[in-house]
């Protein structure tokens, strides 16, 4: 059930903003709607008068919600559809879900990175294949990840950004993890790097010691996810690596370094440059990955098991 | 399809030795033949005349081959089935399952840590869990990762014994793994132990300071699980962690300290004691692995898809 001229709501909950798609697919987008991002309850009101509105006035077939996290995600669980333990104030327990039911539709729910994952899956970079990663290098560094098909999940689901990684020799720079310290977020993170360097990460020249740690932890943070998830492809942006052109050929170099020919390595290392990719929906990503969430609830709610 | 009175023959391939399960169970194994692994030719002949004998006394309804790796697992490639680039020597290329075809039932294949993960989950210490990951410490470190009830498996599978995670400070002993050096196979196998120590594990005393950065690295390497594959459990055994009692109360507390409070850790942290255990097939989990490699064969074979 794809593009075939059903509608369907999608809503990415970002940190800083909202956004509403009612779309049938990429290239049919019907509407978008941004809503800042303040108190759950005036956030959440205006989402739903959003989908009213869309739903009166043309209907749609599933809303699918993508958001920030980490979220309960376990359909099992009393606490499904709320946001657990987060660290943007004022939303931990929040529960997305909860003023949707009246819609009367399928409602699919996952992380914006695994949702994002998803869309590059259906309509961007990962088109055909069923293992790959999404990371997103920006305010934090998140990442998806679609293992045989689905989405990773299981008790919470994946917090990659916040993987453990060696330091460059001689580092000691803490990091700017409140959890972690020095995990690849409290390195990597466009904050972290303005923590460290004192300026932003797009002022920083591609000389500075700094992003020798930064290329070190992603290529690390990529190691990993290459030996624990082990994807065909990783599409990796956001605003660090969009904005600083010259490090994703540096991660890519860091990263064959780093598996050193083991395994899949040589494989990787023949073919670096289409195996770490940039996403192809770019800033799309996001409040599309919602819209594929809605039609992979669409599809569940009318397919049998 | 479980333990209905049908047969499956199981061969779990080890780096010194090979052993061959006939059962329909853990409750219910009708024959076991050890096979030295010497070269490729001369062990899966000796398997292959195993397998011809139980066919012709007995029969089975498929074979399941659980292997150490690394192996190509995708159907789809012309070396699926083969051992790519292992460090044991003479058995690069080596072809599992060429001889198998002329038994004329369904082939099951994975590594040996994921047919062991399988195996807890069929009938171990994770059943009745979607995903869940094994562990095992002994010559090498070898991790099983099922998401969703499926064998982690993409551009290879999981080889999660070789991730790169932190040292502890001041520490700089070089490590052992040949590809990555301090990796955490490279600080806390049995062998890097060894290396390290210039005594066997079992002789260390449990006060060393080697200990302390064995469970760090252990402990980094399942704070990094923890976040990369989301499981609901993890088992954790081998040699190095079964004949260390003390070993694994320490990892759990240094587990809970790393992921600091983020996301799931709260939940861990309650359960923490449920949350890493030890396998409970104890050394029978790799050979029942095969079995439930087998097992899972003869179910996708005998299914619509």
């Amino acid at each position: 059930m794809t593009d075939t001229g059903q509608l369907f709501a999608g809503v990415e909950m970002g940190g800083t903003k909202c956004v509403c798609l009612l779309a049938t697919g990429p290239d049919d987008i019907r509407d978008t709607v941004r809503i800042p991002t303040t108190t759950p309850a005036e956030t959440l009101a205006a989402i739903e008068a959003v989908l009213s509105r869309w739903q009166g006035a043309h209907g749609f077939q599933a809303i699918g919600v993508a958001s920030f996290g980490p979220l309960e995600l376990d359909p099992a669980s009393p606490l499904y559809g709320t946001l657990v333990n987060t660290p943007k104030p004022g939303w931990t327990g929040a529960n997305l879900l909860a003023g949707l039911t009246r819609f009367g539709v399928p409602v699919g729910l996952d992380t914006d990175v695994n949702g994002a994952a998803l869309a590059e899956g259906r309509w961007g970079g990962a088109r055909g294949l069923d293992s790959f990663t999404y990371v997103t290098v920006g305010t934090g560094i998140g990442v998806g990840s679609i293992v045989r098909g689905l989405a990773v999940r299981g008790l919470g689901h994946s917090e990659a950004g916040h993987l453990r990684i060696p330091r460059l020799p001689g580092r000691s720079w803490p990091g700017a993890c409140p959890f972690h310290g020095d995990c690849a977020e409290g390195l990597a993170s466009g904050p972290a790097i303005q923590a460290q360097a004192g300026v932003p990460a797009v002022e920083l020249p591609p000389g500075d010691p700094i992003w020798e740690e930064v290329v070190q932890a992603l290529a690390a943070l990529l190691h990993n996810l290459v030996l624990t998830t082990a994807p065909q492809r990783i599409l990796i942006g956001g605003g660090v690596v969009a904005g600083q052109p010259f490090l994703l050929p540096r991660v890519r170099h860091a990263l064959v370094e780093s598996l050193h020919g083991y395994g899949v390595a040589p494989a990787i290392a023949a073919d670096i440059d289409s195996f770490v990719v940039a996403p192809a929906l770019g800033t799309s990503a996001g409040p599309l990955g919602a819209v594929a969430l809605a039609q992979a609830a669409g599809s569940r709610a009318t397919q049998p098991i």
